[in-house]
């Protein structure tokens, strides 16, 4: 693993994936399919893609019993734990509505409302993870959203992963469609006989997947488009070179294009996380794809003082920012772009992962600048309350209507003055 | 203005408006030629489309205190007032980190951040309203971001509305460049040598804006995107005929596209609406304007019962709703899709564009199903904070590890194990 020049932290921003030409072509006319043909569009597109000629789309509460046979009870207790943590992690997010009142008798306020629907997108084959399905589904269900749809493409087989549908099953979902790429969405945007739409769609895909979803984008709304996963590690001279080492490898495995990166003020640590990654990658199940990610998308910067240190992580912006310095809180208020921050030796990335109870879908690829981690506030809408008194607007209304008469919009103006004029003024 | 059929209510969903391929590939082209040539593209397409040949693109104090010089001061004193209401109302808005512990020594939280930069595009020409100045610059000043950089189309002159100049020096924003169209988000996204990229692009704009927004979406952040601007007025029969017409027409003065609708369960009133609206729109101004829009998306419902009124409203899920009814408040609970719910007979819609405090930047074309106005939400991000204590770890790192193991992530999984194994055992 090397150690570069601060200078060249640009060259970790990874292009965003936005898809070919050709991709875009064919996730319009896999919309287009879904939107005339409905189910059989579904059905044959699920063949075509996954090799899975099914009869219908919907996950039977036979296959689910078959689910739980297939998986070790052990496991089964450790997703509902999580899933516990989440849930009251989540909880803690939930906005309240609320109405403030003046002394002319006006109130405001706004109104915290769940959305209704909600289809969420789970990647089949290897990328099939039960923590996705806890993740996605449990800040709707904590909003208050009645309706969630899961769709997840099926095997050659016709099966989907037991683990899935355990997780689903034990978040009460059973709403769950055989169906993936790009018509998965389509289906959720625009219903059909079988999927009736949803308000919002979420979760991760692959770019038919986001292509699919940018298109529909308006029509429902999306979560945001996520990139390869990444983690930055700041360091000081307290840091355990070896646990640095296997943290950052614990994203690198993710990813060929999965980025880490350790930014230290102590360059002995800087040396030996770099031998230690190297040792440990060597016997990773996941090998091949570590070193990618590390030979590409890893970095060691040496910096020489802690307020450069976080400066270089702010332009980072990374989706996972682990702080192993002596006094990690103390750097919390320095901190200003990141989608997770775990702080301290014992805060390992993966426990926020799978356990904690923080939400693990994070923005990638430096927009933690702009945007924020899943959470409760993306399941629910704002209504806003206006409620003028008759004193109220009779206070205001000439001036109401001047802002209006300025911008050129008469029977704005006119309608404030209804409320105190007679037929024959009007 | 008709009485129409319920059923017929799917009817006013007017077609999303995404653009032709023509309009697509010729903001493609805008995009890279701002990516490639900066300011000179800048200011050539601002020669080409807006006919003003400019030397440079931002506007300096000496335009600032020439619109001062040309803006009736009594407005000037009205926008202030305004700006302090919506500023008010916004504050309630603003959202606390926070932090909570557990007895293990975990601490979970949230930190709320502001973004760095945000961009505002105010539309030129006669759509240039102070008022969506007011809106979009507020929300982002509440939430803290540091940097806010406006840009508007300038007149063939090269000059910009003086009101706009006036609203944005009334809130201190000083960074306002003469630029418009596709070119302005590009610009914004992208950076230029005069204009510094920002994280975040929000306003109103025309199909262009609103193309090359959807395309740099990912690299930056961006509002939704609006369409036209509609009303449905829930009335019974306590209602006003004269002012529920007046309140329909001012959105109808719009945009032909603009929808406006009555619900109402009084057969009487939705007579007297209809020759109301009717009668009021023979002498406004933007007669034409108002005509086609309720010509084509006016429609008035009667209802057998409240309830049933009620369903339509939500599922119009309207940009501004009134309630005319006895008493309005008691429906709030029935209300779940509206982008602004006004109240009462004093609540005419035009307080709530203007001077009330809540955003005017509202989710139209039914997207309140999913989505919120304008908020400081929209202007900070959150990172999760996750700190565990060895004891928490410890307590927990077989079920993390296992969980990780299931997903087929071992390094995930020697990650949390690393911390309590010595280098041999590794």
């Amino acid at each position: 693993m090397k150690i570069k020049r601060i200078e060249d932290s640009v060259s970790l921003r990874r292009s965003l994936d936005q898809g070919t030409e050709e991709q875009r072509k064919a996730v319009l006319e896999v919309i287009d399919a879904v939107r005339t043909k409905g189910d059989a569009g579904l059905l044959s597109y699920t063949e075509k893609w996954d090799g899975a000629k099914l009869d219908s789309l919907r996950v039977t509460k036979e296959e689910i019993i078959q689910a739980y046979e297939a998986f070790p009870t052990s496991i089964n207790v450790v997703i509902q734990e999580a899933a516990a943590n989440i849930r009251e992690y989540h909880e803690k997010q939930v906005k309240q509505s609320w109405l403030s009142t003046k002394e002319d008798g006006t109130i405001l306020g706004q109104k915290v409302t769940a959305l209704d629907a909600v289809g969420v997108y789970v990647p089949g084959g290897k990328a099939a993870y039960p923590s996705s399905v806890l993740m996605n589904v449990i800040p709707a269900q904590v909003a208050g959203v009645e309706r969630i749809a899961m769709v997840t493409p099926p095997a050659a087989d016709g099966t989907v992963p037991a683990g899935v549908l355990v997780a689903a099953d034990i978040l009460g979902v059973d709403e769950i469609y055989k169906v993936g790429g790009a018509q998965a969405v389509a289906a959720l945007a625009y219903g059909t006989d079988s999927i009736k739409p949803v308000d919002k769609i979420v979760g991760p895909g692959n770019i038919f997947v986001a292509l699919a979803k940018k298109e529909v984008y308006g029509l429902v709304d999306i979560d945001s488009i996520a990139g390869p996963s990444e983690i930055v590690v700041l360091a000081d001279e307290t840091a355990n070179a070896l646990e640095v080492a296997a943290d950052m490898l614990s994203q690198a495995e993710h990813d060929e294009r999965a980025s880490c990166v350790l930014v230290t003020t102590c360059g002995e640590l800087a040396e030996r996380v770099a031998l230690e990654v190297e040792k440990q990658l060597s016997d990773l199940p996941r090998v091949e794809i570590a070193r990618a990610s590390i030979n590409e998308f890893g970095a060691i910067y040496v910096t020489e003082s802690m307020e450069e240190a976080l400066r270089v992580v702010n332009e980072l912006a990374p989706e996972h920012l682990e702080v192993m310095t002596k006094e990690p809180m103390n750097l919390l208020p320095y901190i200003k772009h990141a989608g997770a921050i775990f702080l301290g030796r014992y805060s390992s990335e993966p426990v926020g992962d799978y356990f904690a109870g923080p939400n693990h879908v994070l923005p990638t690829n430096g927009t933690a600048r702009f945007s924020s981690g899943l959470s409760v506030d993306e399941f629910v809408k704002k209504s806003s309350i206006i409620m003028y008194s008759q004193q109220a607007l009779e206070d205001n209304v000439d001036k109401i209507a001047a802002f209006a008469r300025l911008e050129g919009l008469e029977a704005h103006a006119r309608a404030v003055e209804a409320r105190f004029k007679k037929r024959g003024e009007f």
